[in-house]
């Protein structure tokens, strides 16, 4: 096992299976990685909201990446264990006109600084928001050739907007492409299922993740194997299932679905009983509405109810 | 304040503001309610699926009430304190064709039954459910005349099936109809958030409930006060808004507005600030997908972040 560095820049804000890697790693190996906050840097502490609708939005998810992960194939699936994650004490929320859950609400754009410490915030008086940073960008390559921006995620994980993606949690993502291509960015202090007015508290974020390649372990799409010791606002430890589409219902559905599969493939459950078990004990939640043109729901089942067991027998 | 009984039968299964009250109170009262399953006690221990499919459809969701409240009238609201549940210690779950969020993908009729003890089941194996049981039903007299079936919620509430109302939880609803004219049923010992397979655990579920008027304050639909001190797998204690429509994105769109407003009247946010909270800490949940036509979404956002409430001044 080997440690490594990563900085940011250059950053990169597209998916394209053509970028040259910039880091190549070994299945086992730990990445300390600088991610600057989703705006690549250009939003500023004490920065005005006139300065703020200047920026240049091309730039958003600037992300740092890719790295390769020697021998990962087509059909593998990529463990990535959040380790920990350190902000900086600064984030930012905003609202611009014609995004957001309630866009045809709220159109004049507006800008919030946030200060963070090490727990919580109090900078949104009454409210004390607990922090809980988490990355809401982590993806492979896509499967096609393309560039292709990074807002709508997708089977290949991306700008999924979990918020149980934080340090103690773990996260499956199918492989496309020779050695993965991995990436990730758009650092996130706290958010809400939902995302609803299209940010969460955008900050920097360091992160230092582990890297475990699985052969021939295909997946039809992310899968969160979720911890939250650390959370003040804690959800249950929990297997979580993420699909992503244009209608919520089918997305939910389809995450449904996953959920049936996973208890019957590694719990053994007949898949009768698999369905009643997801009605009684898996929660759906929608992970982020603003995302266009696509949602991203959440099925979670509670580890404390499942025996202990390894997604993918380790070798 | 008085302490009343009342008694399942004759049960109704039927939203219908012309039925007489079985019993009178006084805001402050407190009622034992005795409440059969949903399916009226034709579902027993040990019956099999084929006795299951020729029970009598149309006594589903056998309700215990109305009970008129002194003094009701339409714009007040109705708040109830779930303040006890007693289960029997048996339950049941079941698949039916043309019903449910996988419908397409079961088809056969199952029914599963569920031995229940104090604090979990351990029933569905290798699964440990931990049991929080909670009314499914529970509503005010709709404002129409007529005679409405009890599968959709709605802003009376009626078949929520939102798992945070159980013991220590308050909901607050609308009144529509002098007197209120409240009812409840289908217990659940058990569920999660979607109730995908269309049944929770379905079991009799005794409650203690304490009524409390609120002259002359409209409500535009359901609001829950959660408490899940005693729940094994507690959800954080919130303040949730709950919406119901056939399209999931305009119910969450409806449910994240109201948040907005509610933080705004009662903490007293600017309007753009509470959006912003909502964006950073209120979490969007599927409750039911399957009471068709509509689906139920829920927002919650802890009570850990906000200064304490009262919803109302209390008088």
């Amino acid at each position: 096992m080997s440690e490594h560095t990563l900085s940011a820049a250059p950053t990169h804000s597209v998916w394209d299976r053509s970028l040259a890697p910039r880091l190549r790693i070994e299945s086992g190996d730990e990445v300390q990685i600088e991610c600057v906050d989703a705006s690549g840097g250009q939003v500023r502490p004490g920065m005005t909201v006139a300065e703020y609708l200047s920026i240049d939005r091309t730039r958003i998810h600037a992300l740092t990446g890719p790295i390769w992960v020697e021998g990962a194939e087509p059909g593998d699936a990529l463990q990535i264990d959040v380790l920990s994650t350190r902000h900086s004490g600064w984030g930012w929320s905003s609202v611009i006109e014609g995004l957001g859950f309630l866009k045809d609400r709220f159109r004049e754009p507006y800008l919030f600084h946030w200060t963070l410490d090490g727990e919580h915030t109090a900078s949104l008086a009454p409210a004390v928001v607990p922090v809980r940073p988490f990355l809401g960008v982590m993806g492979v390559a896509r499967a096609e050739d393309g560039s292709f921006r990074t807002r709508p995620p997708g089977p290949f994980g991306g700008n999924l907007d979990v918020r149980e993606l934080c340090a103690g949690s773990t996260l499956y993502l199918p492989v496309y492409n020779a050695g993965a291509l991995f990436s990730c960015g758009d650092g996130h202090a706290a958010q809400g299922d939902g995302e609803v007015c299209i940010n969460g508290i955008e900050c920097p974020l360091d992160a230092t993740l582990r890297f475990r390649l699985h052969k021939n372990q295909p997946l039809a799409g992310p899968i969160i194997e979720a911890s939250t010791k650390a959370a003040p606002d804690a959800t249950a430890d929990a297997w979580i299932v993420v699909e992503t589409g244009t209608d919520l219902a089918a997305a939910a559905r389809a995450a449904t679905s996953r959920m049936v599969d996973l208890l019957v493939s590694r719990w053994g459950f007949r898949e009768i009983h698999a369905y009643i078990l997801c009605s009684v004990a898996m929660h759906l939640r929608l992970s982020q509405v603003v995302n266009e043109p696509v949602h991203t729901v959440s099925a979670a089942i509670s580890k404390q109810i499942l025996p202990v067991r390894e997604l993918f027998a380790i070798p």
